[in-house]
């Protein structure tokens, strides 16, 4: 049998992660690499209970199919964090609860990109977001993203120049906080221009904003969804990195058009995401103080990545700059001009044992520089292999970058 | 703003059974409407249980991110659990868990199917298979069902036409045992006649399996995947009919290259399925009897189907047929010639408090016969309302049909 696949099924690679997973797996190693939470940071006894309950007592919820935008309080508890996150225009009726917020990502790409499309990104951007797209085959432009702005003037620019060549460009994809993967957070001021600018292109933005609530000093500036006055923004979010990512609930907030368009794709996609993890997480938020939860997830990152750049940075020569980001679960490194962070990686490991992920997948063009980028996460070691192997790491860049 | 849809998001429209959706939810009406499984089937107090352990002993699995293609322990589950039903090429490398089996059509929609192709399908065929194609701008050609057979001449006919035309047509899609929506199973005859028109006419077949353990007298014949020799059929099955719904965990088994398109196409849709639901799913498998679990379930459904039948037709005018199914949940009536169960839903509604899904939505051609068909189920009501409304339904089509 010869199978003859769809075109957009040929627009996907395995990601750049996934190449060397089963080493990640090897405990001997020590791994920057991956893009996970820290199980320890996850209320593991109060959703245990909160699991228990919702079988028992809410049965026919939570055993049964269930509406596909969401639990109904799961959507109206949703409705109020982002409320009290300064997003007035929130509302349990503009909610779609998503399997993560690759799911969000992935149904907005069915509903508002046709393939040949072009979508605008930062420089660098997330990979999962790139991928929603890339199976839409969709093409990109990129805007440099720098420590707290989105270069609007190459945004600009850019979509322009594809618009007069025909291409249609509708949407801007933005992760404003504690990137993934740079660490960087737009400024206020940057959030601004952004709106400014995508009101005068016309673009739609995507506020993918998975780690806001993991700030370690002040909150981030107000999310793009509470400055936007025009509908112009799609706000998703998780409770991945703050309560679980193995429950997959995600959700997204816009315009009302685009939220029916959303559950309608939703239910020829899987007819409703879990049950029992969306019961699972109304009841724990209604039980317990998820405020309070949040201090402590916010004092173990602040103090896992204290710890990581700290031990990093003796070592490490002033020729490696890496990011100091304000929150969230990554920094993000660069080699002198001429390395490539691909091409150390193999060295890395046999010499050191360490992981980091390669820069280039972050990247929608070809520039040479983007090999020198590497990106690291401090949230999964425990304090003393994340000092062990951020010192291992900063002898190792001493080595090839001195 | 002004917000361009994508033309995939414009063949979408909100399903049939969803326009009266909130006439469902009142108790005081027979719903004989929806297509879900009766939740008291569930073994509860075990999957609370097992809920319970998995977050508390086994919490950096069921609370973090796995792999997209699915839990291990679920996987090898799951395949032994085929392996058992005759599939010999079952294997946990050739299985991938999916957020329901609608999931799995979908991901094989994106991964088989380009926009404008033709699929070729069942009449009457299953709307959420249909809602998945529709999702890619498929187009359908249809082949008659009925009791025991599909057509395959008209099949073939149709597939040639089609391909004369220029069109594209690589994928068939059956549900062979107890049919959603008409009840009806494929004898062992129809199967091998099925596989060799397949076969000549160089169709994959998706084969969509959700109802088969639940049987009322003998197990259905060899499931197609059992009889295929080629690797041309793709397996897709779930859980949600016997263990739980809410728990999303649906199952595709096919050749190895299709399942490695639809893994990396999941993981750009949503990294992975619930790790809690395929968690709790493993540990009810590991320390349960599923065999004793499933020999319950049969008996439920088949003292369901037995009170309803008898009810309605004891009532139901000789003109008014209904499938006699021999598993699964559901039963198919067809109207005299000239009337219309569309049509007529309302004054059911009205005078009797009684709801079925006209049949329409389930056939993809506009033949006017097609407006005679409704769906019903007997999965839901109690016995003793099962009975009031089979009687209810029966004298009111004895009012309208006799």
């Amino acid at each position: 049998v010869i199978v003859r696949f769809s075109k957009d099924s040929g627009a996907l690679r395995p990601s750049a992660i996934r190449r060397f997973a089963s080493l990640l797996q090897d405990p001997s190693y020590f791994s920057f690499a991956g893009g996970a939470p820290n199980p320890l940071t996850f209320p593991s006894e109060a959703l245990a209970e909160a699991a228990r309950e919702a079988i028992l007592t809410h049965r026919d919820v939570a055993l049964q199919y269930g509406p596909t935008a969401g639990l109904p309080e799961l959507r109206r508890a949703t409705a109020q964090i982002l409320y009290a996150r300064g997003v007035v225009s929130s509302h349990p009726d503009r909610i779609v609860i998503t399997t993560g917020s690759q799911q969000g990502l992935d149904l907005l790409a069915r509903v508002l990109v046709d393939p040949g499309d072009v979508v605008a990104v930062e420089s660098p951007a997330y990979v999962g977001g790139l991928a929603a797209f890339a199976a839409r085959r969709a093409q990109f432009l990129a805007a440099r993203r720098d420590a707290d702005r989105l270069d609007v003037e190459e945004l600009a620019r850019k979509v322009r120049r594809a618009r007069s060549e025909g291409r249609r460009v509708s949407v801007l994809y933005t992760i404003p906080n504690f990137q993934n993967p740079s660490g960087w957070t737009l400024s206020l001021a940057a959030r601004r221009e952004l709106l400014s600018a995508a009101a005068e292109l016309d673009l739609l933005v995507l506020e993918d904003d998975p780690y806001a609530e993991i700030h370690f000093g002040e909150p981030p500036p107000a999310p793009l969804a509470a400055l936007d006055q025009e509908g112009r923004v799609v706000h998703l979010g998780s409770f991945s990195k703050t309560l679980s990512a193995g429950l997959r609930c995600g959700f997204l907030l816009g315009a009302e058009e685009i939220v029916r368009k959303v559950e309608l794709t939703k239910q020829a996609a899987d007819l409703c995401s879990s049950m029992l993890d969306q019961s699972t997480l109304a009841i724990y938020l209604a039980r317990n103080d998820y405020a309070a939860h949040l201090v402590g997830v916010r004092k173990f990152y602040a103090e896992q990545k204290a710890i990581f750049l700290t031990a990093l940075r003796e070592e490490c020569p002033a020729t490696v700059e890496t990011s100091e980001p304000a929150g969230g679960l990554f920094t993000w490194g660069a080699l002198p001009a001429g390395l490539d962070a691909e091409m150390l990686l193999d060295r890395l490991l046999a010499e050191e044992k360490v992981a980091y992920v390669p820069g280039r997948s972050f990247f929608v063009d070809e520039n040479p520089d983007n090999g020198r980028w590497f990106r690291l996460t401090f949230a999964k070691e425990p304090p003393d292999r994340l000092e062990e192997g951020a010192r291992r790491l900063g002898r190792f860049l001493a080595r090839v970058a001195a």
